[in-house]
């Protein structure tokens, strides 16, 4: 490993999994935390419930579509919610620079309130520290959240129910979420439309779960973006990936932005994805159900598992050639959440 | 409330209850929460289990006696034991500044892994954001934690149980774990051989509690020190207290540096300590069951629950006259955990 942490080792990406891999499952390591899943699912006498933490740092901490605290609700109850748990409960640590505007607070403060209604969530324990002036930038929240895990969805989040033939499907368009934070960045000169999708999913996610028990993973498609989440996948599974670029829904105002600075939008943030692989017959039933929430308006089906090129992920370009679509290696934008 | 955050808004004294109960009771109000234990107890379907966060902003980060991981594994632990709880399982959430030394982390993940294994929890989930030189300092830790809480000891950390004649008890020396981290920073030119208390007390709690499963109260006393503890209790029970000056103990080193800088060591901060409220009939057995554990050698009882002056606590000094305690309105020193 290098000798200094980089900005690539909070990606996401691959620096990030060798953070993870030599350094913290090194020491940490237990059959929990070895699942390497968003959340550890743990047994408790006569339940399971699903138990999962993350930071967010994101600046500006307004931004379209959202603030820091809609982030930090909404994320950790995706987190949650994709392990096929009913999340229930979450605690909030606060770490906040001195003079940072009480004003502002009582904002972030209130959208986590709203947010945790919305989704079925109590905030039920917290910290707060202030560090003095510079020594933080604004404010950073840690949340942590506990899910109650029905038996039927307790390997979701392993991804050893994923076969050959099963379809991938996302819930809408990829890649708003970090035009949004770039908009809203003061050193950039350019405007957008472009709204972030923060949301909460686990409403979605149970309407699907719902329909079609036998959901065979799922995972929120965040930083590192979907190339990531896929990329994920096909290691987990040992099973090859093949996307469909064409079938990706992309905001076309987003696409131009991408066009403009050079980015890929599988490889942006989003906040409000989620990447779900289905067995194949229930593909179109679960889309339609999907599509009748409204975070789910623009959902599609994006690929399948197959038994070509194992382990890798391969896109299929809109031009019709086909190309190895590999796990990012560095940092895209710092500070994205 | 005042327009921006001060350093007093994170002391743990007077300002940091206010931004509680005026902001985030405000918004975040529920049951669990309401009853503002460190720790959340929840009823889960066949057991209860305590759920608590920390984020730790120590400066500097190692220091005599440990470093902020050991400070993020046992000051979680401590807060699941207080209320009577076993911990189980912690989440670690890492907000990392760009260019920190992959040394330094691997000793702080070293360290947090030891106590893990010492305290007998799993850490089984975790995150990690790396945002820019300059935006962070070094590295802040935000851990969770989840503890088992044996229905026996559902009521510990309410203070419900506390009555007029039991007895406080602490399990050692105040003030070191203040003195360590001040004479740790490169501004003040002392030395001193004080070393923080920073401990993992889940072990001596059991070990008390299964001697005297009457304990009536506990809680760590960490920023705000003894002080803020005892007010705590006298504002939650509606009882007052008297505490004995001549009993508390204060190693020798740490008064000599509070006599230099006009500290207090009742407001000092501790990270190994535990105020336990035992009836008056078992006060001695459990003194001598602490002093048994390396944790406890100087443990002593240091007041009692008085019927008079509710709600206040009163300190009869050395001399022999009686003070009114009260609750610290700003900070001592920042970032002492």
């Amino acid at each position: 490993m290098t000798t200094y942490i980089s900005l690539n080792h909070g990606s996401g990406g691959r620096a990030s999994q060798q953070l993870i891999s030599k350094m913290f499952l090194k020491y940490f390591n237990n059959e929990y935390l070895n699942q390497l899943t968003d959340s550890a699912i743990i047994e408790s006498e006569k339940s399971h419930f699903a138990f999962t933490t993350d930071g967010y740092v994101v600046e500006p901490i307004f931004f379209p579509g959202g603030n820091i605290g809609k982030l930090a609700v909404c994320g950790t109850v995706n987190d949650l919610a994709v392990t096929g748990a009913i999340p229930k409960f979450l605690s909030t640590s606060f770490i906040i620079e001195e003079g940072f505007s009480m004003d502002d607070l009582e904002k972030i403060v209130a959208t986590m309130s709203h947010e945790a209604r919305q989704t079925g969530v109590s905030i039920v324990t917290g910290d707060t520290k202030v560090v003095p002036k510079g020594k933080c930038d604004k404010i950073f929240i840690s949340t942590a959240g506990i899910g109650i895990l029905p038996e039927t969805y307790r390997w979701i989040a392993s991804g050893r129910k994923v076969k050959i033939g099963d379809k991938l499907i996302i819930n809408g368009t990829v890649g708003d979420h970090s035009i949004a934070i770039l908009s809203a960045r003061e050193s950039l000169q350019f405007e957008s439309s472009i709204i972030s999708d923060c949301a909460p999913l686990n409403h979605l996610i149970q309407q699907a779960l719902d329909i079609c028990p036998d959901i065979a993973f799922m995972r929120d498609v965040t930083r590192g973006g979907l190339a990531t989440v896929v990329n994920e996948l096909a290691e987990m599974t040992g099973l090859g990936i093949m996307l469909h670029e064409n079938s990706i829904p992309v905001n076309e105002n987003t696409m131009g932005i991408c066009e403009l600075f050079g980015f890929d939008p599988l490889y942006l943030a989003n906040e409000g994805k989620v990447l779900m692989v289905v067995p194949s017959e229930k593909a179109t039933e679960v889309v339609n159900c999907l599509k009748k929430n409204e975070y789910g308006k623009q959902a599609a089906i994006i690929g399948e598992v197959v038994e070509q090129h194992p382990s890798k992920v391969v896109l299929e370009t809109i031009t019709g050639g086909k190309r190895l679509l590999e796990m990012p290696t560095g940092v895209l934008l710092p500070r994205i959440c």
